[in-house]
This record gives C-alpha cells, sequence and structure tokens, in this order.
C-alpha cells in the first residue's frame, strides 16, 4: 500500500464523522495565512483554525512570488479577506542551498536550467521583510492595513513576530 | 483586537503544549499535497496528518504554476518526498469568475492588468487533470511514478479520486 493510500483510509474516515457541509465559501475570520509548506509546521494546529475560518497559502519558504501575489488578490478581492499572515521558521530546508547550486545541480542532470528563482535565503528574519515589502508593493492586493510577518520556532513551537 | 491577535494567543497555546521540537525536516511520510487555499479544506484534518509527516502547498485553485512546480521540485530534490496528492473541490471560488473579467476588473480600477493568470476554470475534475498534466510535463521533478488528482465534496467532507 502506497502512502497515499494509507492517507485515503484517513480521508474516508474525517468523511464519516463530517459535519460541517454548510459552511459559506468566504473564509469566517477574514485572514489570509501564507506559510513555509514545511511538514512540522501544522497552519490548522499553531493558529487554532478550524474548517471555513481562513485562506492558507503555502509553498516552499513561504516566499512572496507571482503566485501568491494571485492568491492573495483572489482571497482579498473575490472571498473578503483584509489581514495577512506570514509564516516563515526556522530550520527551514530554504537556508540550506543557494539558487545558483540548486540550479546548476538540476541543469547539470537534465541539460535545463529552470527558468525560475529557487528563492533560496539566507537570513530568517530578513527574508519576512522581504515577503511583507514584495506584498506591500503589489499593485492587485487591496487592503494592507494589516501584513504581519512571524518565525515560527520548529524547536518549541513558539510564533515571534518580526518588525517590517 | 485584531483577528491575527486573535490568532496569536490560539499560538501561544500551541506553544505550551508543544512536545514535537526534535522532528527531522525532511518530511516522514514522504509525500508532498498540493491543494486549493480554500477555508473549509482542513488538509491535516482530512488526510490524517502530523506534524512532521508531508509538505503542504497551497493556492488559489490548487493549481499548478511554476511557484507549485518549484516547491515540488525544492520537495523531492531536496527533501526527499516520492508521491504527490493534488486536491481541487467543490463549491471552488476558482469556478466563479473568469480570467478576462478578474483582470480587466483589476485594470478598471488600478490602470493596471495583471501580468499572471488568474488560473479560473469551469470544470473540477478537467482542471485536476490539467494539474497532473502539468506536473507530468515538467522537467524539473524528477519523481512522477505516484501523481494523483483528487475532488474533496465540501458538502460531504468526501474525497473522490479523478482518473488522469
Amino acid at each position: 500500500m502506497s502512502v497515499t493510500d494509507e492517507l485515503l483510509a484517513n480521508a474516508g474516515r474525517y468523511a464519516e464523522r463530517f459535519d460541517k457541509g454548510h459552511l459559506p465559501l468566504p473564509p469566517a475570520k477574514g485572514v489570509a495565512v501564507l506559510a513555509c509548506m514545511d511538514a512540522r509546521l501544522n497552519v490548522y494546529g499553531l493558529l487554532g483554525l478550524s474548517e471555513g475560518d481562513a485562506h492558507v497559502i503555502r509553498n516552499a519558504g513561504g516566499v512572496v512570488t507571482a503566485d501568491e501575489r494571485r492568491s492573495l488578490a483572489i482571497s482579498q478581492r473575490l472571498l473578503g479577506t483584509r489581514e495577512i499572515i506570514l509564516i516563515h521558521h526556522t530550520d527551514c530546508g530554504m537556508l540550506t542551498f543557494t539558487d545558483d547550486g540548486f540550479k546548476h545541480a538540476i541543469e547539470a542532470e537534465t541539460g535545463i536550467k529552470p527558468d525560475w528563482a529557487a528563492e533560496a535565503f539566507t537570513d530568517l528574519d530578513e527574508d519576512v521583510v522581504q515577503s511583507v515589502n514584495r506584498i506591500r508593493a503589489d499593485p492587485f492586493i487591496p487592503v494592507k492595513d494589516s501584513v504581519r510577518g512571524f518565525v515560527y520556532e520548529v524547536e518549541t513551537g513558539r510564533l515571534r513576530e518580526v518588525k517590517a
């Protein structure tokens, strides 16, 4: 049995006890969270979210590229969210390589150099500020009164705010 | 008190009872999940994931753009995941608009037309297949033996596989 099949069995149990079939499409709490994809970062558990509460956007690093700006524009313009929470974390994989090294390794193997930035970074707090600044500079995200950035500490479970 | 402050209070309680400080960086189950950002789709709850189990990538629609291919390349090449689970869902916001309409509305308001595709779609199952096909066509994601796509039913809590 693959891991996917194992997780599908879990999903079957989730459906059996499901009682949230009538939640509305817009997030109840009016918040969009943008976080790293890291396995140790359980956004629902950490922030105490329940089904229906918040949009959750995630990628390698929790960085802000065109696709996150697209998602945030849709979140605010079509579904009414008004606050943004950014979460990076300690011991992040993005701290372990460089864009150049990663892309050269891929080119050496495949013969093609990726046409995207890998978005590696060397300083967690600086990259949180970078992400906040990218959102602030975006012309398509309308509401920027509450864009706050944090570092989640995978060692302690704590969330530390980064002033940006 | 802002909603962000309310969620930070929840995060404080999460840290108080935290006992997962020594989990490794690579996901224990070797899986990357790519799902829509929708608030009603609780990926951890649905798939029975715990902290440390799986990468979770999310965006508006659960679509595959350059940034998701970047995240999946990093997930597989640097952190060893080997299976991919794609999740779209019923009653998705992406079914409620068109790329042209959304971008023209933004242009009318801001004077600038977004330089990204909004990635709206009209058929859920077709867009799951589209996402699987985009991953299969990507030259930088090395492991494609298990790329499976699903529609989550927000009305019933069930996960339905789409053959791609």
